[in-house]
């Protein structure tokens, strides 16, 4: 049984609760996340909510998918107990005023293109934690910078949880999966593998044994060159601690892009870090 | 038995948990928030921690005054159960980088005179918050604005818990209790009583029927001149929910000050609002 919250003022006081924060139109990331949650938590809750706090005046807010039949029926296919779909007026009623913000590591890569992008994800996050209360709280590597965000959060605010990270879910062709991957053509669908292909040509580099930043950029750089559909909007390989852009890799990296497809912005990352690479990432 | 946390990583799992957040060097005004905790809670914790990112760079943080054994002896007196004395270190450790911010009712006020100042009483009432998971948590009515601040926060953020607000105590010539009068030499003493005549004044003008502002600020003023050692900071008459000055009261008014004593800066306030007169702050 489903049960669908309308309102966001109810408390849960179970234990071993795991929480799937989301923006609905799921895909097999999404569904991912909820069986793994399903693996290790006696109560496992989702949100669909298409955060308006966290897109850009000039982003796609309004014509973002959704699809809340498909949605529900998805998560409780997969395991889900409970479901909140707030609406916009209820996360943020007349007179709200306070937001969370993260300071250094929102700086650069998506946090750099989006401004105010992580205010707007710290912020809704901080309330379904404190609406749910979780146990554990489960995300994709696919919003690589993201993930260290709420990490940091978590931490720095001492939500007595544990932030667990889940691997990007692909399409048999590479392409990370994706909400927005909706938005393409076929051609441009085809073209979006490119992504995927620039990041495994800088893995193979790294793997090679280079350690400078500047070489694995230039080679995804490159790789989506050879794509006439594709215009990068970053490239990086970064700390993956403090995303700073690598001069020499001293604990791993980041290996992360934006590009534009059309009008479609999508984004990937592969990356080597012995503490992320952790199972499950507990935040202390 | 009190027994003393030295670190903040505790969960606390235990229901009607009250909570009373101290700066310590505790006066009557911090135990009345921990007898009407232990009132209401089966379980009641207090915190000591003179929180750094509070204070502006010229204002008292190292001289703030402490005594931590006789505020442990006070506590266990008041009936409080646990203690919460976290060294700076342990609340911002290395690499600490978020921070809750309330915008509007912090923009006049305290938050006009000192900034930053409710960013670094947010940010520390956050982490206590999640720390101690309490249902109640009780906040003097002499730091208005802070209260008014919490409260935005706690129900921006869903917080699933009351702020409870209690009077401000009074020394017997009326002087509002606060750590910081120990500082005042026996003249400064004596004069520092300015502050609740000049409250009582604006009052009595409020209750004969006057609901413009600007005739109680005057009333305040005049009263403040007449101290020569009083050197009036602001001088506000202002909205009890937005804190914005007064034009002509609609709903109550929040009569407040901050008035320098030698090189001591003290604040009080009386106010008249029906919500906020409620035996009990419910922030839902």
């Amino acid at each position: 049984m489903l049960v669908l919250l309308k309102f966001v003022n109810s408390r849960w006081h179970t234990r071993h609760v795991g929480l799937v924060p989301t923006m609905g139109y799921l895909h097999e990331g999404h569904l991912s996340l909820c069986r793994r949650a399903r693996s290790e938590c006696a109560h496992v809750a989702a949100s669909i909510f298409v955060n308006p706090t966290q897109f850009g005046p000039n982003e796609d807010l309004a014509r973002y998918p959704r699809d809340l039949p498909r949605d529900l029926r998805l998560l409780e296919q997969a395991g889900v107990d409970l479901v909140l779909t707030p609406d916009p007026g209820e996360m943020y009623p007349p007179n709200f005023q306070t937001y969370v913000t993260v300071e250094q590591v929102t700086q650069s890569l998506e946090g750099a293109a989006r401004p105010g992008h992580f205010r707007g994800v710290a912020t809704v996050v901080a309330k379904l934690f404190n609406i749910f209360q979780p146990d554990r709280a489960y995300f994709g590597q696919k919003d690589a910078q993201q993930v260290v965000v709420i990490k940091q959060m978590a931490r720095d605010l001492d939500w007595a949880l544990d932030v667990i990270v889940c691997p990007t879910v692909r399409e048999p062709d590479g392409l990370a999966m994706s909400s927005r991957n909706i938005y393409l053509t076929p051609e441009q669908r085809r073209a979006a593998t490119v992504l995927y292909r620039a990041l495994n040509v800088a893995k193979a580099i790294w793997e090679s044994g280079q350690r400078e930043g500047e070489p694995l950029r230039q080679a995804m750089r490159e790789t989506l060159a050879t794509e006439s559909l594709a215009r990068p909007e970053y490239v990086s390989a970064a700390d993956p601690i403090s995303l700073d852009e690598l001069g020499i890799a001293r604990r791993g990296v980041l290996l992360s892009m934006a590009v534009r497809i059309g009008a479609t912005r999508l984004i990937d990352n592969l990356f080597w870090n012995d503490v992320l690479l952790q199972e499950r990432l507990v935040v202390r």
